[in-house]
């Protein structure tokens, strides 16, 4: 895998390698489409499927796949609602949810769903603003001016307006998505048949996933008519079959300089792996006091394996000494470039270093950052309200530009649906998390650390956090609203336990958050605007920016690859989930599956490869053809596009996608999922 | 901290600096110390303070303090035996131990005491006999000279003999040992006591930990004659005073190649790390099953927190770039000094490439190595036993010569001690380590691995392992008496489910054992005695060699040192444990300290800091002054020893010992032994 990584990292500079890169819609490279493909998408359809896809703002991507607000997304994606929405009694996690009837519709409490209606570019504006500025001056005004940008935008809650960096700075755009805050579960099946092999296999292919939920989006207690919508392939996806991938990739690492990749293999990716790692052992282990604790904690166990595995993928990428020493050349040949000019050295010559002196900063107070100000010292749902409240009572008294990001009037609606979220708290495990993070806080701090001393006082991490837990009244939706609403005097009168001890945190986090932004994020963000003027003068625009989850559509086939001299093919079938099932977890098919067998088109084409260059962030993007009809579902990608954080292997690189026929096969003969199934289901043409 | 390392590693090819070195007895630079301190240890004195040392097998130091037996070890040393003798309604580790008579003294099941009587020079015998080999013929020769010469010096089970390989395979030694089976338990404080701060004050100082246990050495029902013991310094450790360690520093890596270093940084150190921290995460977890569950498993947790925090030490001080660039110059300058010599060119000049091309085979070999042969996929007594049962029958049946080394004649004692052990097994913790390991083969080696699926076949990990544990009768330790007895027809009829498991896992696990030895480390172990000879050559033979678990003199002060301006004095009182008391673990005191705190001298010094060079295998030895008295015991080093892997920080790095006031002190007033302190207490001189 690695070796061939390095090919791709050489190349970057040359571009445009066939089926490579994330690209944005308002540039994306319908020509080289067109050359590679015989396929040239004209602006009415890019504008078309631009519409058509969905973000969820927690983190994946979606489509509309009907004109009722039907949207199709991952069942991991909306795992957390799903166990949400469960009881002791009624586990949809486990035995599948399928609404009947409109009404069965239930409403995720903490989903919100965006659609991109509109770019613009913002760039001169910001750079004017910033202009001349360094340091703390620079970062104010780059905050001022994008709040004051998205609050113009934002002119109702329905919008959702977010300025965006892309080329780590070299474009600022505005994006303005509609929102969806009523957001319904439709369908999902047993996470046994969406998450089948489970971790073992998670990053693997072949691979037998019914990676699948459907929700629905609602407007005024209506399903939203939705206009612009994916219709659905015939087929689907066919071996060699041209495909685009639109969403919303979370974040690439392929501009970054040497010395922010050395800090992300040296200092991030192992003290993550680590804690990820302990965290994992911790919560495997939980299970064991009881199936409502295993209920309560697996969506978080998924996503902690979840991230792990692709961490990992990650740091052995960057662990690959050609793949590094690629990295470091590549950054000589531009640095050289940079010096020949006079003008350029001037200008962008003392970038890299400046870069390289952050990330030594960053180190010393890595630590303090994450555990305090970052959450990795308070994990606790309960914490984070308290957080939320204390800081809103100081940031609403502000004018919209001075605040912090997320208590912009823009960003307040998000804000409000997770405070106000009726999701269900689980006590013991808030005091589980609460106390492992408690105790990771005085490991990393160190038991003499003043913060320290001042949090735990006499108390250990244990009896700490159930004290805590026990004590506040915070999982009580009303008291939230009443202390929101009640402003700092609520806030300041308030004696609750994990109030208090959010209003002790906040000045030493607040104080690191600013020491980050302020000398840290600044001083990157301005040099890494440079590099990629540098990289734009230089190599011109025919590159893609690194991913920041926003939409991108990428393009590739569908095709299998070699490993160890040995083919892979693209596709499998539904009959290759039930060779697999062993019968045990997580090789356990649903008795629904096994009673149901008999009844399936065992060739039905199950999940299938495709060369299309996607990251975590992409997981519930449709896979669409020429004819912008969905032939499949992105739930994963293979072990060897881990390593796409840093660049693009299009030898190995694949993408993995649930088959569009095997969604309506299983919808139709398992789920008796009829209503929806004719909702979606290809219509003659 | 790692600044500092920095010189040290630049300045070893010149040597030798202060107060470094891990010294054999055999070459101890007696007039080093006598121009740095004033003082020349005599060969008596060299003499008698080899044979007033111990060493424990599984992996620590002591020594001898009385005429009868009586050996001064830490509680984590003996923490295993302590939790073995323990049950649900006496548990010594949390309680203590102390033997009121002698009668009251308990056997241990599984330590071994070791008494180094002999050391005698063999490497001429062992490089006759590898002599113009290669490989697997270097290999096989090697293994059947060392056995050959262990067998005849290992005349009866009261003797150990052990060919110790020293520089890398430079020197060939015969250690011959007095070995001890019949060890049994005098005293043990509290595990509250012992490891007073727990895992946050680990590897850190100032500290206020009683880490001590006193064990007795039998022959014949009888306690030893030991002629040879240290007697007790009246007043114990002052600052500044000349101190030496006499122990076994379990291993250093100081002098190896660049190519291995980057071995441990990017591959062995990172995994374990990660391994650790998930076991870590899932032992934490384990706790809440239940009082008796969280007994059972303290010993392991302390292991596993103990060697997470000195590997992520160690880890940390590989990804400083100034330490490592210092290694990668210190061996392009031996490298060179080798090139520009033709005899020593073409004898060493290609060692270090052989080394590389190892490790980058080890690296392809590591994960199934690790899993199937050195057991991280079956960890579990129960296994292990099954494991030496099968290979026993296979192994004894063969010549001395050919057998696997721990097969050997010589190693028969020890390896029956552990086989026969009467240690109580808990077969939900077994369940629970081998489900867990289990996992872990599947994830690194595959779902769809061969020998994945032989082992698993339709289970799941934690189905197989509750059937294998729940199955197996080699928990009854007669039956593995009848089973080792009957040999290979015994073993072969067998159906017990995890003998059955154990000889399915063995043709592949010694097949990876075969292909380790054979081709890595042979390859290693030729060319690193290759770059030995051509360091001694070079830099003559004034230099020490890395730790490899066998007897070494160290020699220092008693000092603190300063950190981010600070000083850090070397001594703490008693006094400083009752401040540092908060009643929670693991800052809570045990009863008995609180209430016995009135009738202690609190200004009595507690735990003291030493430059002694030291290293994990150095927990229990004493620290003895000129006058070869003890005047406390090492049970730790600072956070910044940890680099002392790689080299030594004579500023920084520092050893940690109980003092030898506070141990008379407390088991005087606190523990009541009157007998034990009558028989070390320091005699009127």
């Amino acid at each position: 895998m690695r070796l061939s990584i390095v090919c791709a990292v050489l190349m970057q500079s040359t571009l445009s390698l066939a089926d490579e890169g994330m690209w944005t819609y308002n540039s994306f490279p319908a020509a080289t489409v067109e050359k590679l493909y015989g396929f040239k998408p004209s602006q009415a359809w890019l504008d078309d499927a631009r519409l058509a896809t969905v973000r969820l703002a927690q983190g994946c991507s979606g489509s509309f796949v009907s004109g009722q607000g039907l949207v199709m997304t991952n069942h991991h994606c909306a795992h957390h609602c799903i166990e949400q929405l469960s009881s002791a009694k009624k586990d949809y996690v486990a035995q599948g949810f399928y609404a009947k009837t409109e009404k069965d519709e239930v409403k995720c409490p903490e989903l919100e769903i965006n659609q991109l209606v509109e770019i613009s570019d913002v760039t001169a504006r910001v750079k004017e603003a910033t202009a001349g500025k360094s340091d703390q001056a620079y970062s104010d005004a780059l905050k001022a001016v994008m709040a004051t940008i998205e609050k113009e935008c934002a002119t109702g809650d329905e919008l959702r307006c977010d300025v965006v960096s892309l080329y780590h700075g070299g474009l600022y755009q505005l994006y303005k998505y509609r929102r969806y805050q009523d957001v319904r579960l439709v369908f999902a099946p047993e996470f046994a048949s969406a998450f089948f092999g489970g971790d073992p296999d998670n990053f693997m292919f072949p691979r037998y996933d019914l990676d699948i939920s459907l929700l629905r989006v609602y407007e005024q207690g209506k399903p939203a008519a939705t206009t612009h919508h994916f219709s659905w392939s015939k087929e689907g996806a066919k071996p060699g079959e041209l495909t685009f991938v639109s969403g919303h990739p979370g974040g690439t690492s392929r501009e970054l300089t040497v010395a922010q990749l050395e800090y992300q293999r040296d200092v991030m990716l192992p003290r993550q792996l680590i804690k990820l790692a302990e965290l994992r052992g911790l919560l495997h282990e939980y299970r064991h006091r009881g199936p409502e604790q295993a209920r309560h904690s697996k969506a978080m166990l998924f996503m902690v394996e979840n991230s792990f595995k692709a961490l990992r993928g990650m740091h052995e990428a960057l662990l690959d000494k050609e793949l590094f020493l690629a990295k470091v050349k590549a950054e000589a040949e531009l640095k050289k470039k940079v010096d020949a000019d006079a003008t350029k050295k001037k200008l962008y010559g003392g970038a890299w270093a400046v870069i390289e002196h952050a990330q030594a900063e960053l180190k010393k107070i890595r630590e303090p950052l994450v555990f305090i100000e970052e959450g990795d010292g308070f994990k606790s749902e309960l914490f984070q309200f308290a957080r939320t409240l204390v800081r809103a009572a100081d940031e609403l008294a502000k004018p919209n530009d001075k605040r912090l990001r997320e208590f912009g009037d823009a960003a307040l609606p998000e804000l409000k649906q997770s405070l106000f979220s009726t999701a269900p708290i689980f006590p013991e495990l808030e005091i589980a998390k609460l106390s492992w993070s408690l105790t990771k806080l005085r490991e990393h701090l160190g038991p003499d650390d003043p913060f320290v001393r001042q949090v735990l006082g006499k108390e250990s991490p244990e009896s700490l956090a159930a004290s805590l837990v026990k004590g506040t009244k915070l999982a009580n939706v009303k008291l939230r609203h009443r202390l929101f609403d009640g402003g700092k005097a609520a806030i300041d009168a308030a004696t609750d336990p994990m109030l208090k001890l959010a209003r002790l945190v906040d000045p030493t986090a607040r104080a690191l958050r600013s020491k980050f932004e302020d000398e840290i994020e600044a001083a990157v963000n301005k040099n890494s605007e440079a590099i990629a003027k540098a990289r734009f003068e230089i190599l011109g625009t025919s590159v893609y920016p690194d991913a920041t989850f926003t939409l991108r559509l990428s393009f590739g086939k569908v095709e299998g690859w070699e490993e160890n001299g040995r083919k892979i093919e693209p596709l499998t079938t539904l009959g290759g989930a039930f060779e697999r099932h062993t019968g045990k977890d997580p090789f356990a098919l649903p008795k629904r599956w096994l009673d149901g067998k008999h009844t399936l088109d065992l060739e039905t084409p199950f999940n299938f490869a495709t060369t299309n260059d996607i990251v975590g962030g992409n997981s519930g993007s449709p896979v669409i053809n020429k004819d912008a009809q969905v032939v499949g579902l992105i739930f994963d990608g293979n072990i060897q596009s881990l390593g796409g954080e840093y660049g693009f292997d299009a030898k190995v690189n694949r993408a993995v996608a649930v088959h569009s026929a095997a969604i309506l096969e299983t919808l139709d003969k398992l789920y008796g999922a009829k209503r929806v199934v004719d909702e979606i289901r290809p219509l003659p043409r």
